[in-house]
């Protein structure tokens, strides 16, 4: 029976973690505050926003929520995106797509007006390129698969053959780029890991699966009456894989918390940064 | 026996294509004229340099090669580069890397100084992340991979399962990407189409290669004292393969008429944009 792979537990070990970290960078740089700004027009109750917002005020990130009109034209949101870009208070952003306004806005173009730095929802192409071209150093990861692999790498498994399935820019995709650049074999045969980002309930069943495999599901449905379930049938797969996340409680919350990882480590890039101005050339 | 799949034969093709495609854009745009710039500094008497200048003016395309001194700092170089993407008679550009200086050239740097648009390397990062997420609309193809797709595309296999093998910014990476998004599973077992780059002379047997595969060899090696070979032990895999790319005449030609294809386009791009723009607000 595959051991269960806690990602509540391991995001919540990430935030303190986080949370001292901004501690120890406030005592080094005075008035250290990363700040995320997350752009929407959905409600405030949303469950999403709701949970990031508490979740970086844990951590010593402050966090706001830019709520926008639903009559916001595609030219108001670009320049939201451009004030935040030019706010030196603003480490992060992220701008919640697809915006429910009665103009029709393209996701596409305001996903790319975010300075790569400020992008911590790592979809802009100039860090998708350095993603999918290997170049790590100064890119930023999208969060979903960055703590899709946070949670591998607990399993202490060797990552050698991985089966990726999905494709899409936000998920699957990046998922692929992380496992290669990690000197995993990406395949779509059985794989030692397996990670499933569909959006198909119960798609995958246990006999897709290699025994002691490690199965990452990526996979949030929810089943009218029903609670939410995964892309791969837990009960089945379980019975066969080493490690399987749980649905919810398994990657739903690592990607809140690589988000918070994502900005405090953009904050901390300009405060480095700022110093190394400030310091008088001899 | 294989069928071979002759690069120098369909690179002629595409050139003459282009050739006349240039013509009738000159008849649309008055005084259109597609200008690439090589910045180097190998010899002139390249022999890389050298096609690419030919085939360039067989084209139809104003090609210079600009010639830095082996003295030229970073900063030279990447003044040459913002210089030339202000220049609006240059449509693509490309800096043969590593450039042999005494001073230390950050190629990553210089790469990603390039305008995206005048990228016909398509190198930059932010094409890569385009390639990478499947957004190949606005994208600009590195040119070896889209060569080999080219030469795909003319075996008229229904591309399935493709293998690739070398993973570089130039060839590997993309080239897994292109064939992705044109729904092929790319895995490393035996494949319909087999991608070889990973420059070790012969290195690929008949054995590896699935019965009726198609071969696409990017490997160019020379051995000393004997002709170039490619990646692929030809002789081996010829006997298995349907179709399959010599070295020399495989690849090799289609990167470069790949480069001209993409500058005439991202010409024709800039041709269009101007006409776009002066045309009167009714
Ligand atoms: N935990 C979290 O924080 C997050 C969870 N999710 C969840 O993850 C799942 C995937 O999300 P996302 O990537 O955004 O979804 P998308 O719908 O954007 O992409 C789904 C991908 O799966 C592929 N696919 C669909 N059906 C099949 C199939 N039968 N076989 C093989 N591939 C298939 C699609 O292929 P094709 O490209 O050919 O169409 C596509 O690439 C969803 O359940 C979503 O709710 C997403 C983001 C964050
Ligand atoms: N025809 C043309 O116009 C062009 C031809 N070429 C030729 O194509 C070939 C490849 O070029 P390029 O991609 O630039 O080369 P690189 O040396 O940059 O990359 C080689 C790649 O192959 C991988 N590799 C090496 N050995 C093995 C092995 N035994 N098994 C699996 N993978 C292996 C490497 O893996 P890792 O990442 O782990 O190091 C690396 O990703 C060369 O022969 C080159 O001359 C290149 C460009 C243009």
């Amino acid at each position: 029976m595959a051991q269960r792979l806690d990602g509540k537990a391991v995001s919540e070990d990430i935030k303190k973690n986080l949370k001292s970290e901004v501690e120890s960078l406030q005592q080094k740089y005075t008035g250290f505050c990363p700040g995320l700004a997350i752009v929407g027009n959905r409600e405030d109750s949303n469950v999403y926003i709701n949970q990031k917002l508490k979740s970086a005020e844990a951590v010593g990130v402050k966090a706001r929520h830019i709520k926008l009109p639903n009559t916001s034209t595609q030219d108001e949101v670009l320049s939201m995106v451009q004030s935040l870009n030019d706010d030196p208070t603003v480490h992060g952003m992220i701008v919640q797509l697809p915006l429910d306004t009665v103009n029709e806005i393209d996701a596409h173009l305001v996903t790319n007006a975010i300075l790569p730095s400020k992008d911590v929802d790592g979809l802009h192409q100039s860090n998708a390129g350095k993603l999918a071209r290997g170049d790590l150093e100064d890119c930023v990861l999208p969060c979903t698969p960055a703590g899709c692999l946070e949670l591998i790498k607990r399993t202490a498994s060797r990552v050698k053959l991985a089966v990726v399935l999905g494709r899409s820019k936000i998920v699957g995709s990046p998922m692929s780029d992380l496992l290669t650049w990690n000197h995993a074999t990406v395949t779509v045969r059985k794989g030692d890991i397996v990670v499933v980002a569909i959006g198909k309930p119960q798609f995958v069943k246990g006999d897709w699966i290699k025994p002691g495999a490690v199965v990452i599901d990526c996979g949030i449905n929810s089943i009218p009456g029903r609670r939410l379930v995964g892309d791969v049938d837990f009960e089945e797969a379980q019975k066969v894989a080493s490690w399987i996340t749980p649905v919810p409680g398994g990657v739903g919350p690592m990607t809140v918390s690589m988000l918070l990882w994502n900005t405090v480590n953009q904050a901390k890039r300009v405060a480095e940064a700022d110093v190394e101005l400030k310091v008088p050339v001899p």
